[in-house]
């Protein structure tokens, strides 16, 4: 058993690769020379949008499972979740034959919802408080003895998600800075971790919407200081920093950029428009962060990682 | 110079892309394990919407440009188009330094008018009617010389456009079908002289919307058969077959199957949400094809080109 206040290291994150890789999509890098012309400099995106399940939490998921799987026989796991995390263990479970519980706030975005179900989770409708989420999950576990895995602050969790940093700087090694963006922080944990390790001088960037800025807050203030009413389009980025993903970001990012709803938007249009991708609000945070920072990153190589691609397409198109 | 009514053989089409894959893309065959377990069959999916300029009309302008170029000096081109083929002939003539003049009906989609204008063309309005547009068209040529390059009844067009069969040929020489949406029917009939000739017993289809089905009914009635008040949201489809296209599809295509605007539209919903990849309505109507006659499908391996990404984001996302 991992102790509660211990964080992955390289070692952990290569562990977790070997693990999950043939589990995974080894997902693409691709640019856009309309992008590079317009921020000066040479943009890397590592596309986990393609990944399995939609986003990256897929490595993740994976990842704890296994370790859950090779220590004792595991029935179910449980989690409490409106979005992509939820999907990632609804189909890496079914995948192992092992029995999957959400809880969903009833107001969850549909396309995760039928997600969820297709890969045959059951679910557990609640309201949408964490309180009656926590609730919800308490009940869930009692009843059914299942194992809650945490969307982010958990060990095997953060080192599932740095894998998505070894690839990137496995396939380019020149890369001069990281973006993530953060919401309760797992994936900007792994990929700090991963890349200050791989590459000692390389710059680690999370990239916050200013309306649930609370890893900046807490990193101006040095203590985990929660978000209240997060609100932004960037449904995936709500969550707040949990007590190991604050750890890490702490020791090992060098800045959070927060970033306008407008620029978001701006963001996704030219990710949509120019790359052809869909990649969803929480994804397209990056890129705002790079477009309204420039300065931080003129002539730099500059990897982005766009994070998923669960966009609620029937309600945002008019189909 | 080519007769008008000589077609391009394989020899030509490997020609044009040796001439021309240094300066396009050679992108991407992309699956999604989910669309396959949907149709029964193995789809592969060339990304065209990845292509320079936003679709796969970038081979042909290349290919026509360099012919003209190499024959004489050449100080403008021209077109009349609403579309792709104006975006990717500006594109294709700055890159040459050569002056493009695009005749666009007033109603053209905002995107493309914008990328025409962002490459460097000049733009002339006309009403949305073709003798406006071929009358706006004459006008240009008396005034500037320039030289007229046919969206695609043209030999060098039709070849170029072939390229993309090629590389689908190359990369995956196991193809037992290959799909192609028409409208002017420049692509399909690249592809189906590539494919035919390379593999004799591949199968060549044309995927048409009902709603613009001159390609259909131009293959019954054995005689072309132009669309009259044409109407569907693929709005690459709107055109009708020329001479040489007529000729070429009559040749050598197997089958045009025609599909709904419903089911255009799911089709698009499932390349957006399933493969996160942003892809115009025109490019959906062969995944529409197969998704409305599968047992032509069923357990073979099928090559669809995802002809184009140009899609109005803007207007079509509420942002």
């Amino acid at each position: 058993m991992i102790s509660n206040d211990i964080l992955p290291g390289l070692h952990d994150i290569r562990a977790a690769h070997n693990r999950i890789h043939t589990l995974i999509h080894r997902t693409p890098i691709l640019n856009s020379s309309s992008l590079n012309r317009i921020t000066g400099c040479e943009l890397f995106f590592k596309c986990e949008n393609f990944q399995r399940a939609g986003a990256f939490k897929y490595r993740g998921v994976n990842n704890a499972i296994i370790q859950l799987v090779s220590r004792s026989k595991i029935d179910a796991v449980a989690t409490h979740s409106s979005g992509n995390h939820a999907g990632a263990l609804a189909l890496a479970s079914s995948n192992f034959g092992i029995k999957c519980y959400v809880v969903m706030p009833d107001n969850s975005p549909q396309i995760k919802i039928d997600a969820v179900k297709e890969y045959g989770a059951e679910i557990v409708v609640c309201q949408p408080t964490l309180q009656a989420r926590e609730d919800g999950l308490k009940e869930v576990i009692e009843k059914t003895g299942a194992t809650f895995i945490h969307p982010y602050n958990n060990f095997h969790i953060i080192a599932g998600q740095g894998t998505a940093a070894l690839e990137i700087l496995e396939d380019m090694k020149s890369i001069d800075v990281i973006i993530a963006p953060v919401g309760g922080g797992g994936l900007l944990s792994g990929t700090a971790i991963a890349a200050k390790s791989i590459k000692h001088d390389i710059l680690v960037f999370g990239a916050e919407p200013k309306g649930a800025d609370d890893a900046f807050r807490s990193m101006q203030e040095k203590r985990i200081m929660p978000s209240v009413n997060p609100k932004t389009i960037a449904d995936g980025l709500l969550t707040s920093l949990g007590s190991l993903t604050f750890k890490a970001i702490s020791d090992n990012v060098d800045e959070i950029l927060t970033v306008s709803e407008d620029s978001i938007r701006k963001a996704m249009l030219f990710i949509w428009e120019r790359m052809k991708l869909v990649v969803e609000p929480s994804g397209c945070v990056p890129l705002a962060a790079v477009l309204g920072h420039r300065n931080y990153f003129i002539n730099k190589k500059v990897a982005i990682i766009l994070s998923g691609g669960n966009a609620d397409i029937k309600t945002i198109i008019s189909l």
